[in-house]
């Protein structure tokens, strides 16, 4: 605990040393006015008038080709819940370190000052100097809506928190079949937490509006929320259109009752929710060699050490101490460059497949306690940036010039 | 016109070079994990909680103490006129170059897609992680109306074309009457051009809405649009609220005609219109040592050989190659810069008017050739800035923290 309390003093003192952590530089030199005369007027009326015949020369001449948008309301930042647009800005700034680190992208943040109705259209709005959108921090159901309403805007728009999670969930699921020797089709899988991530993850492993081409799906998951098991004939089910959907596409066998009813017999059980809501006794309920992966934050909802010690073939959580760290930043960076490299319109299911696999393969001898590339290696990122670019070259979202 | 050629193609190939001209850098170390958790989770939390319980705060821990956005909807870029928001990013870019190299500030560029109702509120909706804000490029009489509804959200926001230009101007002012011992306040003055700067420039000389213990204002002065002189019984006036407001409070003489017909008598004119309108028998018809303005683009309303010889006391233009250059790029880095020194609430008009005297008072010995100082000179924008800042305090601008 006192570890802790230094690293959050620490963070503070880092942030008022330098009011924030990004900086906008110049890619040009401007030593004297032959040089403004290019980089500014009168020079740069002939690189406007190139655009102005084809908007899409923008990635040829503009800080569009390397730029996202990292954008917030503020509504669900980290564990601190509805905090609104300003204080989300220091996560947001943190967010775009890692694209500058881990992908050479330049990411800026766009916080609205709070939750409003017309977001999809502001940010469509503001698309023209951005590559790319990352969505980050927005509460569910708004986050899928937001994010509904933005596909087909001609850039890839992506929540993180759902995609970005459910990709590596995929990798590292692909690499615990593996290791344990189950069939992914044959996978009884519970998912603790039906939010952003739940959905995401959800959608994923069950090919839901997917290409079933694309990814086979798992034999069957059981979501759960602070309610229990979603089920098709809950009550007040038509109130959320993502929970419906869940209960029509999962829980084919019908269970009803708690997340311990629904751990029985499983193989899988993913925790995107609270801490330690998971106990030994559900583990050792779980099919032979059960996998678990205890994402909450930032405690998962069982100890790594507890779930080995009830049986847990696997165990994974979201924390770098413990082995088999399954972070979205692993996914993010990559998936983001291999989209721009190709000047991606969107980002396809196609891609996001691609980049699970690229992480799953990445990791030439898989096994109990490295299912999962480290976090933070260039080299990773790499990998998953060429897979997503191909994948985005094969399914139509790479954008090519006259 | 084939060194300009040159100019053009040489700044398309430097835009293609670089795919724009700025980038997001990271102003802290990211070389470990332990790095990852202060700039990052999870010690960022504790910096989103300071902020969530104030959120000025953001000032102190975040890139807003230093960001500013540039913003446009591209309906009035350069000379091209209505090209869109893709078209105007170099520009926006190149502007961003200028707030870096001259007032060490963060300005990231924020284009619309295109002209639409809403965009005060949009800008509005996405004010938190900025500073301030320079809107760019809009056309008239949009302009007035966005950064009129913008005034009170609690950060600056300043249309550099109205306010940049008319700080210069004002400061040009100020020293041509030093030279020629004209008394400001006896000035006959004719606009030629009732745009934004235009709006801006008249609106400044004759105190309309400034605090009249701060400026003493011009005798009189006649605005001149593409139809000739503005004056109160013109018809169709009422169309345009702003060129309504400009023949409620100018022209007091009540001229008709056209920019000839005003210029009989004036002791300075001032143009922002169109090129070469002005004609040496316009300047024979002025009063005695008349002080030519003349700052249309790329060419002026009258070319200083030609005012010179038709008697003119003292040229300037917007162009860098001849003496008293006119460029608001002499204003509004230094009063943006002020302004974020002190996290101004607003910019108000005892800031605008501070910065116009920083700049004349710049100049130690105004003479004919040199009534303003050097563009492209940080000194100058050190002095703007102290004004502003100052006057920012004692008009009630600057923000304090508890």
């Amino acid at each position: 605990m006192s570890q802790k309390k230094d690293i959050y003093t620490e963070s503070v003192e880092l942030h008022e040393k330098h009011h924030g952590k990004i900086e906008v530089y110049s890619k040009v030199p401007i030593r004297n006015r032959h040089d403004l005369s290019l980089a500014y007027t009168p020079g740069v009326a002939a690189v406007c008038r190139e655009i102005a015949r084809d908007k899409n020369l923008a990635y040829k001449y503009t800080l569009k080709a390397n730029t996202i948008a990292i954008v917030t309301d503020g509504s669900r930042v980290l564990s601190l819940g509805n905090v609104g647009g300003h204080a989300a800005i220091p996560v947001m700034e943190g967010k775009a370190l890692l694209f500058r680190k881990l992908a050479d992208i330049d990411a800026f943040p766009i916080c609205f000052e709070k939750a409003h109705k017309g977001i999809a259209e502001d940010i469509r709005n503001i698309a023209p100097v951005f590559g790319g959108i990352a969505l980050e921090d927005i509460s569910a159901p708004r986050c899928f809506e937001i994010e509904e309403a933005l596909q087909g805007i001609g850039i890839p728009v992506m929540h993180d928190d759902q995609h970005g999670t459910a990709v590596v969930v995929l990798a590292a699921l692909i690499n615990a079949c593996r290791v344990t020797g189950k069939r992914f089709e044959d996978l009884n899988i519970v998912v603790s937490g039906a939010g952003a991530a739940g959905y995401a993850i959800t959608r994923m492993l069950r090919c839901i509006g997917y290409n079933p081409d694309l990814c086979s799906s798992v034999n069957d998951i059981i979501v759960c929320d602070s309610k229990g098991i979603i089920h098709r004939n809950r009550e007040g089910l038509y109130a959320n259109k993502y929970k419906f959907i869940i209960a029509g596409q999962t829980n084919r066998s019908g269970r009803t009752g708690t997340l311990e009813d629904a751990m029985g017999g499983a193989d899988v059980c993913i925790g995107v929710s609270v801490p330690a809501i998971i106990t030994p006794a559900m583990v050792r309920s779980m099919n032979q060699d059960p996998v678990i992966f205890a994402m909450a934050n930032p405690v998962p909802e069982i100890l790594p050490h507890d779930a080995l010690m009830a049986g847990a073939a696997i165990v994974g959580t979201g924390r770098g101490e413990y082995p088999n760290q399954i972070n979205y930043a692993l996914a993010f960076p990559g998936i983001f460059r291999g989209a721009l490299d190709v000047h991606a319109t969107r980002i396809s299911d196609e891609m996001k497949v691609a980049a699970a696999h690229a992480l799953a393969d990445y990791v030439l001898h898989p096994q109990k306690n490295r299912i999962l590339p480290p976090v933070l290696d260039r080299d990773v990122v790499t990998a998953v940036a060429k897979a997503v670019s191909a994948a985005a070259i094969t399914s139509g979202c790479a954008r090519s010039f006259d």
